[in-house]
């Protein structure tokens, strides 16, 4: 579907097309019925990033959704979309169109899929407002395969406009929650396709990295009997006759797993903290990628895996993830994202003398001037020497780790001294009594990394189907 | 730690050898105090596969477990343990060790985790009962670095000792209920390390091959507002002052993703089911391995995806994880896993027929004598000539999938057929409204494929740490 044939059995006009003069062009446009898989029609579909000169007068067919139409006389110009490309196509009156279909073509509603036959046409001029700027497409024959409801919930041209230009002139722009409870058009914009595809590549750089350094991926439970973090922020899940709770980190299960000769684990999935907090960087359920390492002697060794783990990501993206990065940028101007390799590592007493060199005496807090300086400030101030640590992107923490306890008797101190029931949490202090090398790890929000990567405001723009205190929908 | 001076402060020796008359091995063992990142000592640590002859007469050091030691006389051999890999290393009196420190070595309580100096030798006769059959260390230093209790809840050789030999020889195994409740130390053996490797391998080669394709990688939530699938089977989450559920599936969300041009994507998460199901294949939580995607004409066009996909993972892991295949096989023997490529693919017709040119017509099923049989009979039965499809390992379901409904209409008519809450699932059904292209997906359990590839019988032995009804913990 649709065939010649089969197109023309389901063609369904406008009555005052129908009633009018003979249609020459008929066969060659109208609403296709619903595809059922009825059919196999021997046609490809060209993408729209693949009509360049290359394929100057060749005949086509493209598969993209209807962007904006424009009739103007005897012509209709359509753009046609597809993900974060589009294409300009020309429906005109003559040989393969008819008056009625140049009409059909420009009453398509906006976001309907159409099945477009062309021929590409070298243009003399360059077409700005599209991805691809040097043809046309010469429409010959246009089939709506979904038609889209007249009334747009929001306009995606709206929904990429940069927020200073619809403010300097007057233009419309999309608050977030329209955005959001219109998610799946707002998704389909140029800037979420960017974000969504440069996120993709995020974890798979983080895998690609790990596996290559030997760790091993893990699954953890998600569901778990006690709420072993102390009962805090902890969503509580009717378990068949008990109670069970949303795990807030895969922490401890990570940890079994270096007790149980993993040696090198990571894993992605979902955290949750029924926290209500209403910030831009708060979320009730987002995504982690966890990371934790036996080591030999020193945590250190961790470090530095963490640093280089993160640092080949940011150089992969900046690789591989150009275009997002650029489509990003036209709606959200930046700072390109900087970074050291080997990231730049400050300890206690280094951060504490470029304090003092800087004339900065501790408690001056105040004085500090820029974002990164107050943060130096406060970590002077905060830490004491020990074997933790913090990493940074964009002077925003992403990730808070430590070497952990592998003493079981140690461990039980410390959960006693932190009032925490030693009952609740036997499973994971039994790990340790047979044999627990040292190990340290840490975690990072992917939706927290996506945002800063990107010089982004909210994780609301980072993940997909965002969950707040307020928000469960869609 | 523990450098050499460390390590001698750090010597807690039992009463009895201190007493003793001195001993000129005294530096050279003891059980090290905890490590605590105070040192970074300049020591390569080997891996005990690295040990072969190539490595003979080196010293080396090495961090592994004690998995068995037995003191002859004035020698200890121990058997040291590194994930799958295990090495015979000698403390015999001499030059280096003393009679106290052979003593020391044959006391140290199995699982702990020791340092050990040594010198590889090439042995004449090979080492049956090791990995590393051609070499042994001789040892000259050993330090505790993690002292295990001394009472096992389990034997590691019981727990991958073969049940025939188990019952033949009334030798000792494990039962399933004391691995899951002793999972850390059940998760050391061979056969566990070997599981999940290989299952990590699963995961890798999914997200390979469909990056590879063009997939897209998306996070879908876990957390929802309505029981979306009609209420049965779900777990209830206490969200605030109001109640969310746990999601069944990511079908609706990868459905959603479709309809906001992402074309083809991909998940890996927990997925959730509050079945009261106590069976071999069934979880309460599992990981699913998702796939959605937009087609052209056809949904064989998703079929055909779907099924290479399982493909590259299955040539992937008999390329890649012999060594795992052929460990666990020594546990649980079984008929190694045959697959086709392109896969066996049987539509209605030519499964009828093939039932038919066996001499079967429709009813017989009870007469059906083979498992491959029985299930095809059900199948001719209960399919009628719908888009929908179901893909099979070893004779058993591992995906069930469909051509979904794009049309909202017909979306919104089957919905009230099935007597379903249109309020709840309006978020779903609007992002129908503006256009949607045909598309089709599916989705598998990691843990059935782990278990169905290595031929083994309980989706528990493939799930880190299962939940089901009864089991929460560890």
């Amino acid at each position: 579907m649709p065939s010649a044939s089969q197109s023309r059995k389901s063609q369904e006009k406008p009555r005052e097309i129908m009633d009018a003069a003979e249609d020459y062009a008929k066969e060659r446009y109208g609403v296709s019925s619903m595809i059922q898989s009825q059919e196999k029609p021997d046609r490809v579909l060209v993408r729209v990033n693949d009509l360049t000169v290359h394929k100057a007068d060749e005949v086509v067919w493209v598969r993209a959704r209807v962007h904006t139409s424009r009739a103007k006389g005897k012509q209709c110009f359509l753009v046609l979309r597809q993900q974060q490309f589009n294409v300009q196509a020309l429906v005109a009156v003559g040989d393969h169109a008819s008056k009625q279909m140049v009409k059909f073509a420009a009453n398509i509603n906006k976001e309907s899929i159409v099945d477009v036959e062309g021929v590409v046409r070298k243009v003399n001029q360059k077409i700005g407002s599209c991805t691809q700027q040097d043809v046309e497409l010469h429409v010959q024959k246009i089939y709506v395969i979904s038609l889209a409801e007249p009334r747009l919930p929001l306009q995606l041209d709206d929904a990429v406009r940069p927020e200073v230009e619809g403010e300097e002139e007057g233009r419309a722009t999309v608050n977030q929650d329209t955005r959001l409870d219109n998610r799946v058009i707002d998704l389909r914009t140029s800037t979420s396709q960017a974000v969504f595809h440069l996120q993709s590549g995020i974890c798979h750089l983080f895998r690609e990295t790990l596996i290559h350094k030997g760790f091993v991926e893990i699954q953890t439970p998600k569901i778990i009997s006690a709420a072993s973090e102390g009962g805090a922020n902890v969503f509580t899940v009717s378990y068949f006759k008990n109670n069970a709770y949303l795990a807030q980190s895969p922490q401890l299960y990570k940890q079994m797993c270096i007790c149980a000769d993993f040696e090198k684990v990571f894993c992605i999935g979902p955290v949750f903290r029924a926290e209500d907090s209403n910030t831009h960087r708060h979320l009730t359920e987002f995504v982690g990628l966890d990371i934790e390492m036996a080591f030999n002697y020193h945590y250190h060794e961790v470090v530095e895996e963490i640093a280089d783990t993160l640092v080949q990501i940011f150089k992969g993206l900046q690789k591989r993830f150009q275009t997002e990065i650029q489509t990003v940028n036209k709606q959200f101007p930046c700072e390109p994202f900087r970074f050291l390799e080997p990231t730049l590592r400050l300890d206690y007493c280094e951060a504490l003398a470029m304090l003092r060199e800087a004339g900065i005496e501790m408690g001056d807090e105040e004085d500090l001037s820029t974002p990164n300086e107050k943060l130096l400030g406060r970590l002077v101030k905060e830490k004491k020497q020990s074997n933790s640590y913090d990493m940074f992107m964009r002077g925003e923490e992403i990730l808070s780790g430590a070497q952990r306890i592998h003493d079981p008797q140690l461990l039980t101190e410390r959960a006693l001294h932190h009032g925490i029931d030693l009952e609740k949490i036997k499973a994971y202090i039994d790990s340790f009594r047979f044999g627990a090398p040292p190990h340290a790890g840490g975690g990072i929000g992917l939706e927290r990394v996506t945002m800063l990567f990107l010089g982004l405001h909210n994780v609301r723009q980072t993940s997909m189907f965002p969950r707040d205190p307020k928000r469960l929908t869609p």
